[in-house]
């Protein structure tokens, strides 16, 4: 069984203000958005979890070992840096879904993604050290069957890119209805899923899936342990266990 | 007629890189990636130009009014900057796919991505400052209608960002197959796409496919100008005009 | 002559912003100011300008060819992207010191520093386009004469640190009480100079100044152009041929 | 007694690095510096030590409470996000200035910092956990009284600056000769200096010191604790008490 420790972390207001008193330069909600990412992904990464951009006004992270004062930081360092704050909400579930679900929910229940009078909302439940376990997270590392050789030397650049979003949309969709599981693009032809404990066969079928659906081939190497970090660093040693055995799917 | 200069920036040699010798920490590629587009737009930016992350390690951007020092400046200044390199590639047409095809071509005839020994090339023709006029540049602005109140404040954050993506999805593809237009999510409900000279008529029925298709309501505004900017801006005022009279299409 | 267009840009607040409603983490305040820095360093740089961080605080920079609707786009990019706003002053001058000091002063006349109500003041004026020439900005680059051998090489690094610190210190209050030039220590064991027009003579008396009064080493590389890239440049060239020719002054 | 544990972190054959071909834009060092900064306070900073920029290529850190493996990940995460490369040099004493000798010295052994075989070096001992103290650092946090009022108010901003820096070249000096401690310049009128268990009878003296030298009036805030952070923070909340007070040295 895993635990996974899911935390929200949502831009408070962020909508109206990136219109108020005028629509702002895109440059520079552009440079705002991947710079808070950058800092989330430090300041979770540092503490040895896992953030992931999705939406950018709503990140998703792994802060399996990060207690409430960790996030609280975490909290205080984007007010301090931004001119925009953020609320966290906090879950624990076996299943990854039921934990952003959770913590979803307490976040709606304290008022709109839209509300300026909600701010800096810290919410939800951390997992107590005494329950961590070392097969708390489980996490997958996809990527495109030689995308390079077959898109990005090929076809123009947006055909690509529709390649991999096709392949990654059908993915998305098939990890969290079938398996639980919540998948995000990362970067070049890469999809990161953080898991249920699934099994070989469930990735098995992932991929065919995939490629049953949009004709994109995928593979994958899956990790697991305490943290995302460990757990995530697990999983690319089995994809490149992948790329020297020819083989689909690998566990480290 | 339109006429974009589109630009595609490849980082050279990425995928090997990022598993040389040993898979780099996460945390540190997310770091990299999230920066180098926030200078990439930011360089651009700053020279009226609109830059979209796409894969991260492609980023597309809208040139018109940059010249070929411009470009060798900002591949300069990320040499300087990062340890990768990037090579740009650059052509200009009245249909944004068409540029960008002959951009990916000319790149990918002076070798592969994953090609150690092709490095800083700078391809490609730029739009002469005497066949320049104030139509070159089209820019669409959508987002989904009321996400906050239908999604985001209602569904768990995953469920919100699958109908998010999916929307993406449907439209990307309805808007290059059916209109020569590219299209690039960047962030929250807000897609923006750098389009040909389209019509209401034609931004109704994107608009229309994609809520027969996956059920989500866009709406879009519409820009018109010399440079990026200027049209996405003209966008952005048009999409508020969206908002005060309920209408699905304005034109700035 | 030299006619050199400096803009004092201060952050509207600061002091009491840092330690309301208890004192922010160092951390922050550090990661925000040398960020902040870089963004200026940045905008103005894309711009063909200069920007030294000074006190982070308070950063003066050098804006030969930046008008009006230049300094304000840099203005509301800082608004949008930190939590706090900059004011901006500008003037221009033969001598530096002059136009900073008249930059200053109407900065102060609209308010204190530490006024919470002046905010995002633009001041000043800048050089008309029909006035400038190719002389206007002459930059002096500084360094210590083989410092890695004399000092980092030899000394703790504290002990290298405060040779560096008397060495800016006795040439930053001469260049300005002698020579009417502003120097900014710019990393390592580099100062930078904005001048009014010095010949060889003035630079070789501030050498020797320097060496008499601390027993520092200097050697120079002077440029002059329109702005003051260009000319920052022509001094970086000007001070790699003192290298070569082991002399201490070199015009570019 | 203290026992502080200081961290040199060098940027590797750096000065080659920034005219190799060519000198590099002057915009693009500042940048990658100020980046490098931001990047190795928040590496320090997430983990209760505190980063001073220094000269920039030469980084002093104090990081009470990081082991080996936390330094080791600070360097690759360097690598892994820049285009140069860094080497640490590690050790503790209960005089600030001996750790920073015996860190310097080591790194010295180990190769120039122009050596370009020489690379990534990690060095030195860290305190073992089982020696640690509550009272193993003592931050001290001094500004300038009433700077706005007094300065930045009223002289031009480069005559305020020569002050500020009058009076931080006289402090450093004295703190180290006189007490084995290490004052850096922190932005604005601020001044952290890290040091050897010094009493209220000391910082008195080094605060007359300086006014009789130079004419400038500072006052102190003083904390201690196992970790820098703690300690800082514990000496602005001094400082604050300094201010309410009227007072010009207080211990937290």
């Amino acid at each position: 069984m895993t635990n996974t420790q899911l935390t929200l972390i949502q831009i408070d207001n962020y909508g109206p203000w990136t219109v108020t008193p005028n629509p702002r330069r895109e440059v520079d909600l552009q440079t705002l958005q991947s710079r808070l990412y950058a800092d989330v992904s430090q300041l979770v990464g540092n503490r040895e979890g896992y953030a992931f951009f999705g939406r950018f006004d709503n990140m998703v992270t792994v802060t399996n070992g990060l207690d409430r004062s960790d996030l609280a930081l975490i909290q205080e360092a984007i007010g301090n840096r931004y001119p925009v704050t953020a609320s966290l909400s906090t879950a624990v579930d076996p299943s990854p879904v039921a934990a952003l679900g959770r913590a979803s929910e307490r976040l709606q229940d304290a008022g709109s993604a839209q509300d300026d009078t909600r701010r800096e909302r810290l919410l939800g439940e951390t997992l107590p050290d005494d329950e961590r376990t070392d097969g708390d997270v489980q996490i997958a590392h996809f990527d495109v069957d030689d995308a390079t050789g077959k898109y990005t030397d090929q076809l123009n650049e947006f055909d690509t890119f529709i390649r991999i979003e096709q392949g990654y949309a059908a993915l998305m969709r098939h990890m969290r209805e079938a398996h639980d599981s919540l998948s995000f693009f990362v970067g070049g032809d890469n999809v990161i899923a953080v898991c249920s404990a699934l099994s070989a066969a469930d990735y098995h079928d992932a991929i065919k899936h995939v490629a049953d659906a949009v004709d994109v081939e995928l593979k994958v190497g899956v990790g697991r342990s305490r943290v995302a970090q460990a757990a995530g660093m697990a999983a690319k040693h089995a994809l490149e266990a992948c790329r020297e055995n020819g083989s689909a799917v690998e566990f480290g």
